[in-house]
């Protein structure tokens, strides 16, 4: 690979994933990453943009950051690019009306959505809600529209808590696909109007912008789709087969957030 | 389309799936699907072979046949090909122990088999047993092997219950497919090997047979694909756009098993 000199010259932003970057989710709101809360501080303080670019679909934004708050990390609300507000403005500019199959825990940013008489689905990490009897709710809605709309907030496999790996949104997507015989859509990361909002936010262009995350595909994949730059953080869900992906390849693969800050302040313009 | 006479030359056994054809399932037992039970009376009092060929994985043949008995139905327990013995053949001759993915009702079935310290998932129509803990359980297990295998009893999308269309086995194994980025063994229809085994058992060719079905890729298109012919019904989970199905057309569509029986009966030689 090329020095890391040359690989990061031209940044001026950061996107930064959250689960499994900053932190691991668990019971108890989870623990901080040996380093994350100093290297985002770091970050932060030097001249590089940062926006927090996350798929995180169980939780409300003002829960996430509470909880990353809690956990020393320096974050406000306005700082977080996450799917359920952005899906909430699909949902009213095409008059969308949604069964919401999704956690208790983000109800609440879809508070000034229209959910009777559904005329689509929005799926997102439900965790135990995603029950039998839900994930058939939501199947008998979408077999009586004409045109189903399955709206899916990311479509991440996995991620990974504290007591291990955990199914996410995906496998849940993927089955009402099957289901339905129809095709979802994905809100968050990787599709690019997701990752060029987020970049929007704090007008920097895609070249000139590096991700950071824990996902080879949805994180890593999809921002070097978008002409951005990404590093991989072998913390969270990362497996070391990843470095060997055969269809993605990181710009770089780093230990952990503290290691990529060190890197990114070391070599990007001063 | 040829006539009946052609269209059902030489057939000397018949195929029946059970849910759908003979009855809805449902609660206290499900409802005989009018004129079934009479249709296989008739069929059964004919020359003809007659095999059931079912993909309920939901309960034991025991209480499948049981539940029909009590329907009015003449069916016996040695008369049903059903995925989960064969399954069990095919754990036992690979050393398999499985995590079981399924519903109590046919957890019977499994009782001549070590599950202890899996290294195999079989996943079956669980219904409500698919809880987000059981389905994450299965995944775990599917992560932590090398070769992970993950065998499915059938891969239906969805059947019809008294009350409304059920999400069936297939959405859930194509879930832990894409979230373990593997593909499942599928035990059942349309599996070639588990038509052969049914056919096997009334030593009738596949040329010389038909399939009678309600699902037009499972049954019809399944039994199509190992030289069979096959009957779609306008009962069960049929849907009119069944008859316009982009890929599979049966060699006939009929209301119900009691018409299929009247077709068979009158052209078929005797």
């Amino acid at each position: 690979m090329a020095p890391w000199g040359e690989r990061l010259a031209g940044v001026r932003g950061v996107l930064l994933d959250i689960s499994g970057v900053l932190y691991d989710s668990g019971a108890g709101g989870g623990t901080a990453i040996a380093g994350s809360v100093e290297a985002v501080a770091r970050l932060k303080g030097s001249r590089l943009k940062v926006r927090f670019c996350t798929n995180e679909s169980q939780k409300s934004r003002a829960e996430l950051v509470g909880q990353l708050r809690r956990l020393g990390f320096d974050i406000s609300e306005g700082e977080v690019t996450a799917p359920a507000p952005a899906a909430c403005q699909i949902l009213k500019e095409r008059g969308l009306r949604p069964y919401l199959l999704i956690h208790d825990g983000v109800r609440s940013e879809f508070d000034q959505i229209d959910t009777s008489n559904p005329n689509c689905v929005v799926i997102a990490d439900a965790g135990e809600s995603f029950s039998y009897q839900n994930m058939n709710n939501a199947f008998q809605v979408l077999m009586e529209l004409e045109n189903p709309v399955l709206m899916s907030l990311g479509k991440g496999r996995y991620y990974k808590e504290t007591s291990g790996l955990m199914l996410d949104v995906g496998p849940y997507m993927k089955a009402l696909e099957y289901a339905c015989g129809i095709k979802a859509e994905v809100v968050g990361k990787p599709s690019p109007e997701f990752f060029k909002s987020a970049l929007q936010a704090i007008g920097v262009e895609a070249h000139q912008a590096v991700m950071i995350g824990d996902d080879i595909v949805g994180d890593v994949g999809g921002a070097q789709r978008c002409g951005m730059r990404a590093l991989q953080v072998r913390t969270g869900k990362f497996r070391p087969s990843d470095e060997h992906h055969p269809e993605v390849k990181a710009d770089g693969y780093v230990d952990n957030l503290a290691e990529a800050v060190d890197l990114l302040l070391q070599h990007t313009d001063k």
